[in-house]
């Protein structure tokens, strides 16, 4: 069996905690959408679409206790705005949170039913994610060729999105084939997820690994021929630019002078037909604090100015292809 | 007076302590040979040419206190044997070390004299260092415009060398000329030199920054107008092939293809022209601790592999010019 980011057992909704990882695997029971909002404020859980769909599952925590009528408006309108505050720049866990709240909104149907719509709306959804993430893994697993050594960034498994992930789900399927010899993963400051978590999942999975700092892709490259690099996104424009976790442009650089193809694991929600090219998507500039300080501990001077932009946008010229679940997009074709 | 990360008076050498920065300026006294040694090893002190002068402090500190004839011989063989055990790899070390014994090995002259030999040689070799930085200073400082935003690496101001520091002199000099606006150091995972030790030399020299992490290099190009990126070196071969910090072949290739020119500070004795090209330029492994571990706390899962590959090479191709004390050298003309 594999871990999971989270699961709802018993009437209790349980939260891997990803700020214990790597150390310790503890599991945090959450029984209300307060704990729930807390575990999310408090990056007990990160990633988009995880944050989205434990918000869903702290509604409904809060929403089945409902035993009157008369209480499930208010209390529907509550727990929905306390746990879209509990992160309020993602834009996941809004639509989540709204399209559970449309869907019992009204008072057409018993409290019994409303509650079994909720829960069958969330149970759907999380499976709707391992189909997605599979056929992801399927179509990626095809452009990776045998002995394969290969380059990831951030977190991409089951941690950081609902179902197998997405880069992740490729490298594990790819290995699952016997493609696979070895994996790189970027520490990725300077959140370090890929020293973090990615080698936490890569242990687990049990795939060969060397986790290498983010500076040190091109001499990895002068010495190691590496067959691709692969990644996630946050968001993806019209034309294939895509905005992933700062350092990714920095590597698909790198693997142009190499040669080494660049592949982008991307579920076809992520793409936002609306935005023309990447110079239209936003990109959230995060603490300084996480710059200058690792571990708790400050270690630049204090007073030290550090730039924290989470996200940077790879043009789509540096994008061999962009795998969905649909197939593979070369952008430039 | 700008701070000096070593000097001797009045019969002692005071290191300025390395570990301690940036949050406290400490000065180690060091009354012995072993003293020194024990600061080499413990990295007190680091930089190549620094502890190679060091050593030769703690080499005079020892020889100073020999009153009999007799006992010279083997005071010079055992302080030089223990003084280049504290960091076997370092070769500044070695080759000062080795230089100083030469020349007071024979006793043809008096004590008092070999005593003041050595002294006078030490003080010279400063005091050279000093007029190759500043005319290093001179030739980079040309080559920045009016109104210049750079980029760094790793630490190369005074901390680190003897004299003014190389990349970071070239930095200080157009500042003073009125050139330089603003400074992105890099923070130069693993040891995180740019983090912790740049930018407390920027700060003292009242220079403005803002500190990076080393995978934000083509974001910040493609946000922000950078003029120049400024680079110490180790070891540079005959085609100008420069092993320097790991992540500045990352940077320079980022550059490359964001037309930033690529200018490495490197003194006459750093080229070595017995190698042909990088290739032959041998790259030191240091221990994965120091990526898995950070300020001291284990951040990976336990048995994770790193690799810690401590430089890597630039090839001539991407470097538009390295500035020695005798003017800057196109190795692409």
């Amino acid at each position: 069996m594999p871990y999971r980011p989270l699961f709802f057992k018993g009437g209790v909704l349980y939260l891997l905690d990803q700020k214990a990882l790597p150390s310790k695997v503890l599991y945090k029971p959450c029984r209300s959408a307060s704990e729930v909002a807390l575990a999310i404020k408090d990056m007990t859980i990160r990633g988009a679409p995880l944050i989205g769909q434990a918000a869903g599952w702290g509604l409904y925590l809060d929403c089945a206790k409902v035993d009157d009528e008369k209480k499930w408006p208010s209390v529907l309108k509550k727990t929905s705005a306390k746990l879209i505050a509990s992160r309020p720049t993602g834009r996941n866990l809004r639509a989540q949170v709204e399209a559970l709240t449309n869907l019992v909104g009204n008072n057409a149907s018993t409290l019994k039913e409303r509650k079994r719509k909720l829960l069958s709306y969330l149970i759907e959804l999380e499976n709707n994610w391992e189909k997605i993430t599979d056929k992801i893994a399927f179509y990626g697993a095809q452009l990776i060729k045998p002995h394969s050594k290969v380059l990831t960034i951030c977190n991409t498994g089951r941690l950081a999105t609902l179902g197998q992930g997405t880069a992740f789900a490729i490298i594990a399927k790819a290995f699952k084939l016997g493609k696979i010899d070895h994996v790189y993963a970027l520490e990725t400051r300077p959140y370090l997820q890929g020293l973090r978590l990615t080698t936490w999942e890569l242990k687990q999975a049990k795939i060969p690994h060397t986790v290498i700092t983010d500076g040190m892709a091109a001499h990895l490259m002068s010495k190691v021929k590496i067959s691709a690099f692969l990644a996630g996104c946050d968001r993806v424009a019209a034309n294939g630019d895509t905005a992933n976790k700062v350092g990714t442009f920095n590597t698909a650089l790198i693997c142009g002078h190499f040669n080494v193809p660049v592949y982008i694991a991307c579920p076809k929600e992520n793409i936002d037909a609306a935005l023309l090219s990447g110079k239209d998507i936003p990109i959230e500039e995060r603490s300084a604090q996480e710059v200058t300080h690792i571990a708790g501990v400050r270690l630049a001077p204090s007073g030290t100015k550090a730039w924290h932009p989470a996200f940077d946008v790879t043009p789509h010229h540096l994008i061999t292809g962009l795998v969905t679940e649909e197939g593979v997009w070369d952008p430039n074709n």
